[in-house]
């Protein structure tokens, strides 16, 4: 089982948060070793790190830096890292729980270790929970990266997946490449091919062609935000999937650890949607791909309405979306 | 109205082909000139040009070049231009339109000059049955490039648009990038552009977001080969876009000339899928955007059936899917 921990996406020491820098990969594996909470904030800002739950642990350690490296008051170390992207719900749980052992004078480095070592285990737990979905060679279709890179260490989306590889039973992977920034391609495949499970990539318009053909067993995704209705917001693209999954009778799942659920909202159009730059969808690597004066639009996540998914995989098991709120609820909170 | 047919895909003068190479859109207008039948079947076959309509019109003068240039016998010929590319119906009619005349001892220029006619004719027919579909200031969701570059002239989805503006409806388009070759942002975004239509790009993950916000009024796209049954194929993703659009409930309509229409098949199914090389979905100019060694897939096409259908606009007027069959058996052909 050695292999199925071999990608992190973060760590923090010597005073540093070490990050892989996802913006070079697959083509070249770059580590960052950022020291203060500006820097923190920059790499969530143009996705060096990404990923719902790695951004939270990420900001959890930028807390610490405010603290231990440039000393940036609380709040205001708060703020900064608050304003750098706003659809993931992780990044105001890592934040608050730096924040809070902050100001109750408690060990701050200690606090950020102790969310990341949460995360991690939730997402291990979410692995067990979801691997029972997977007959033998399952066709499992996924959406953007949900792996490690996203979630620090085994994925949400991507844990079933290594969990039935660990046990044999050689589940195969369609990687949508997920446009515009292609986590799919460039993110996913990278850790599939690492740890050798069978994949193959496809643009996003082949993923309803191959459901249709009966070729894609079961859909897994992870989330950026649940609410307590069980809509829930995931990279752009999701809902597309979500929605032909429905079509095709394709059971739909979607993975996240406690941090991604949001007890204050009830509904999806709640949930605030970041568009980001155009430039991302009129070129690629510097090459436009559209007339100079052609408009565009990049809305970064979609909101996907709770009916069209099956069951939430959680640490805590696996949940239909009636559910949601009175399961969450009862917990009391991400840890 | 002139700017509204100022894009050409082809014209045939001085004994040669001339093709716009659509490969180098938006960033290069580059015209090649033809004058082999084996170099129109490498222009097919790698797609410096492309759309239905309009391989099946360089098709049609490629047979003219074997007679009149390269001196290749009829039938030869032919089997030539028919294994360039499966899935478009039109090619197949382009064909057979000038071997037909061939071999009855007529005008082969003739013939290939009154095919292309026929198509520019019928393309302007859609556009004046589709125009009355849009109200207003409609927002338009096309995908892929059925615009004059597919067409020769006046685009299939894009005619009605094109006559909407120059009745001064005002219509916006949204253009779905549509990966993996982007006919979308490069090739239709350059027509909009050119002709002054709103449009903004966007990622064809984006295309459900804004049906979802009640943003698309309908959708309008071409097709490559339409069945009896109302079964169509077209660009890949389109399957996507349609069962999208159905569970929106936004009308979604195919707009085709005769050519495209395939008497011979009943269903979706006998509908040849042509799989390109993966490396347009794993490199982008050059640049990969996936690990070496990951696996990859690419279908160009896929099969939309007939129940995500509001109606195909035709040369003859606006008719639904059920309708085919008859209507098109009625009228006995493509001319």
């Amino acid at each position: 089982m050695a292999a199925l921990k071999s990608v992190k996406a973060l760590w923090f020491e010597d005073g540093a948060l070490s990050v892989i820098d996802q913006r070079k990969l697959p083509g070249e594996r770059k580590v960052l070793r950022l020291t203060t909470v500006d820097e923190v904030a920059a790499a969530i800002r143009d996705m060096t790190v990404r990923g719902a739950p790695t951004i939270g642990v990420a900001a959890a350690y930028g807390m610490v830096l405010a603290r231990e490296g440039d000393r940036v008051p609380p709040d205001e170390a708060a703020r900064i890292l608050r304003e750098t992207r706003p659809t993931a719900h992780d990044l105001f749980v890592g934040i608050d729980a730096v924040l809070t052992a902050w100001k109750e004078g408690k060990d701050v480095r200690a606090a950020a270790d102790a969310y990341r070592e949460a995360i991690v285990s939730q997402c291990k737990a979410i692995g067990t929970a979801g691997a029972p979905l997977l007959k033998r060679n399952a066709n499992v279709l996924t959406h953007c990266n949900a792996g490690a890179l996203a979630t620090v260490e085994w994925g949400t989306a991507l844990a079933p997946v290594r969990v039935a590889h660990g046990a044999g039973l050689d589940p195969f992977v369609w990687v949508d490449e997920t446009r515009p920034l292609l986590q799919g391609s460039r993110l996913t495949a990278w850790e599939l091919k690492e740890e050798g499970i069978r994949h193959a990539v496809i643009a996003d318009n082949a993923a309803g062609f191959f459901m249709l053909r009966g070729e894609v067993d079961l859909v897994l995704v992870g989330a950026d935000r649940i609410t307590m209705s069980g809509d829930f917001a995931n990279k752009i693209g999701t809902y597309e999937k979500a929605v032909l999954a429905h079509e095709n009778h394709i059971p739909f799942y979607v993975a996240a650890p406690w941090s991604t659920f949001d007890a204050r909202l009830s509904q999806g159009k709640g949930i605030p949607i970041e568009e980001r730059p155009v430039a991302e969808v009129t070129a690629f690597e510097g090459v436009s791909s559209a007339p100079g004066g052609s408009f565009a639009r990049n809305p970064a996540f979609d909101v996907t309405p709770a009916r069209y998914v099956t069951a939430f995989i959680t640490p805590g098991g696996v949940i239909p979306p009636g559910d949601v709120g009175k399961v969450f609820k009862r917990k009391g909170g991400w840890a």
